[in-house]
């Protein structure tokens, strides 16, 4: 059965999309550690990140590499972080975090946002990428 | 002021270290998460992972792959997680961390080894990477 990642990228499911490239796709974390809070997966569905091979590893670092540093653009924060756990959706996911201070990367506390809020973020993001 | 992860790598303060090449350099973290948490670093000391330069920043991704595949091979564990945050020591870490459950991803609870052990791991960690 496709993931809930799989379904995004096919558009099946909806997400507020960052960027797309041919192996790769970010969109906004729907229930983000803090503002900004995006993922970048490959297209690929594998379930565990050093199970990707190293050419789709390599592109998947350094397509995340180019997001972030867009992120670091437009959200005010201490710095963006990363993390890859992946113990509840099996399909790889990098989490780039606009950190404003240790709690943003523990997974235990939510920034609520509304629709609009959320589209402001991705449209200002995908500004920063171009 | 030297970091005190590149105090680490000259050798003026003591660690249990993974694997170094002219570049990178793996220790295990001393406050571990989880047995077998391991810490890669540019031997260049550079604050935020998004500032480094684009060949520093995909040579420490390819060699934190390397050591997490001998990580996976050699500690029980769900599958090895990756956190760069960075909000204490100002030089770049890539948390290799070897997770059982969610908990060993928030940097909340902590494992306790006495020296052996972490020798133990140590030299399991770099016998799993010849």
């Amino acid at each position: 059965m496709a993931s809930i990642f799989t379904k995004i990228i096919n558009g099946e499911l909806p997400s507020y999309k960052i960027a797309e490239t041919d192996e790769f796709f970010a969109f906004l974390d729907i229930n983000p550690n803090a503002k900004g809070h995006t993922l970048c997966i490959p297209k690929k569905e594998v379930d565990k990140i050093f199970d990707l091979d190293e050419e789709t590893y390599m592109g998947l670092m350094a397509f995340s590499r180019q997001v972030a540093k867009a992120i670091e653009q437009v959200i005010p924060c201490e710095r963006v972080g990363m993390s890859v756990i992946g113990l509840e959706v099996p399909h790889v996911h990098v989490h780039l975090i606009p950190l404003r201070h240790m709690e943003d990367a523990r997974f235990t506390t939510k920034d609520t946002l509304t629709p609009e809020e959320f589209k402001a973020v991705a449209t200002a993001i995908q500004a920063a990428l171009q």
